[in-house]
């Protein structure tokens, strides 16, 4: 069979309209190879519609039964372990995989259609450096050789930093680790991708200037810190006039930091707060309401506390921001919550 | 140290303001006893707002770590599970234990105060049999013998229906469970307790006459299940109009029931309709919406698809109920979805 028949027939079709390409026959390959009898299926949010009719599509090809995860999934960070007990072979659409993931998952990335040329060619007009850190989500990261090609052109050496860690590719980039930003010495980063929280964790991590660029409007803008850190500190403010914190950890086998939560815990406890661990899936508003607490500090995904914030009456902390409200680290220190 | 004290100083405290009695001194004792580290504590979202203040209690009283369970709770068939991975016990407050609960879990039933005699009797107004099966819910069932005694009083002989299976005590109904009802010769049912839908399980269940006394509103009324069943009619033949069926199959250790899902998916195949598996843990109506599916049925909690019907777009059945609409099932038998 090959790939070609079932990417032009059926997957192409079924993602296309989402603009994205995902490698099914991969999958097919595998299942069939190995006479796989149970499949699993998980997909964040922007791919949910697209499960149905990739299950339908795996079940034809292969005769397999597919189970469909209906958690939603926010990373590779956030396999859905139950259901992989369930079956012989997950598959888990749209993310990178991250080093320490679980066994029996096929991960299955998502490459986004759209060319990035003319935004990068926008975004030169706003690079002021010759040597530019370039970085994309995984989206993205199929394309960074025409970036490279177009940055070649106007005279500019795009640097990729290194992949490691949770990080899979040179230049890519997670919402929790810039890893591959920070490793290299430059004064000014492009970003490839949609969205204002990657560009601004590779501002907050680095301290540099970051432009960037989106394939899919075509804008190009450079980032700015500074009202992000204003509401930040006005949340440390509130925070601070709060007694009884929670301490969210994350059951998400990426997300989940005991240790740390452990750490926060007696920190806030030396300082005359009282401290709650609390143990949670998915970091919902109406998780914390009945629990009658002040403040959280979140030992999960940062976007819990940074991008979610609005969602939430009380305050939410990443871990050094709470480290800023007992006086352990100095506001001039300021740290992007990163996971190792 | 004995019970009184922690009973009477902090327990009894803590959760007086909700009404409940709750025999926190077994779980300190038992900590203390065998030296236990680490502590995990769920409850219903009831009691949730006295989980904080337990877990300061038990800390105190104990020094062993305390980790609350932040997910929501719909009774003891959704332990939580990843909380038991990461605690020496559990305590699982409110709910009477399953027989085929999860180690190292101490359910702590919840014992609502309030006297039930005033509402039994107005409830014997109602009644019409000199022999009546008495039935409860968890919270009320240590008040039995006074209602018993009322009847008495008015020569009527209650009888409870056996424990066995998924309930632990004599009279006592589940919302998925009414074998002890079922199991005894009456014409008629007196439940104790609050709210529509154990009652109906029961009218539904036994299709016979039940009389509600509710001891905390004090109000009594006989139940009509006719609404609820012409409601459902009309979600059938609105289901029977799609042809695209999630199967939703809960992650919850009680409420998982893959076999039955199966054979609802093979059901619905061969009558022409398309079905997909869908697993997840707690089931919500923005967990449905991504997944462009047109109906479901839930092999959960039958509350899922009987009592949070309007809070989903789209017809959500129970197994029989399905079973109804492929036509395996004539409409005179409907059964209410019960669980083993």
């Amino acid at each position: 069979m090959g790939r070609a028949p079932l990417t032009v027939g059926s997957s192409r079709d079924i993602t296309r309209e989402l603009g994205y390409d995902i490698d099914l026959d991969r999958a097919v390959e595998l299942i069939r190879k190995s006479n796989l009898l149970r499949v699993g299926l998980q997909a964040p949010e922007g791919l949910k519609r697209a499960t149905v009719a990739i299950a339908r599509q795996i079940a034809k090809e292969t005769g397999s039964e597919v189970i469909i995860s209906g958690d939603p999934c926010y990373g590779a960070c956030d396999v859905d372990l139950k259901l992989c007990e369930e079956v012989d072979l997950m598959l888990h659409l749209g993310h990178a995989e991250l080093n320490e993931g679980p066994e029996k998952v096929l991960f299955l990335e998502a490459r986004m259609r759209d060319d990035p040329r003319l935004a990068v060619e926008k975004a030169t007009l706003l690079l002021t450096a010759e040597r530019v850190g370039v970085t994309t989500t995984i989206q993205h990261l199929h394309k960074l050789a025409q970036v490279m090609e177009v940055l070649r052109e106007h005279r500019i050496e795009g640097v990729l930093g290194p992949a490691g860690g949770r990080v899979k590719y040179a230049g890519q980039v997670l919402g929790c680790c810039y890893s591959s930003a920070k490793a290299i010495e430059v004064s000014e980063y492009l970003f490839i991708g949609t969205g204002q929280f990657h560009p601004l964790g590779i501002a907050l991590a680095t301290g540099k200037r970051v432009v960037v660029a989106d394939p899919v409007t075509c804008n190009v803008s450079e980032i700015d810190p500074d009202p992000l850190l204003r509401r930040r500190f006005g949340t440390i403010v509130r925070a601070s006039k709060a007694n009884r914190f929670a301490v969210l950890i994350s059951k998400k086998h990426g997300q989940k930091r005991v240790d740390l939560a452990r750490r926060i815990k007696n920190l806030g406890e030396a300082n005359g707060k009282e401290m709650f661990l609390i143990y949670l899936d998915n970091i919902e508003p109406d998780r914390l309401i009945n629990l009658g607490i002040e403040a959280a500090v979140s030992t999960a995904c940062p976007r819990v506390a940074l991008d979610d914030a609005a969602k939430y009456k009380i305050p939410i902390l990443t871990p050094p921001e709470f480290e800023v409200l007992v006086g352990e680290r100095p506001w001039e220190k300021y740290a992007f919550d990163e996971m190792e």
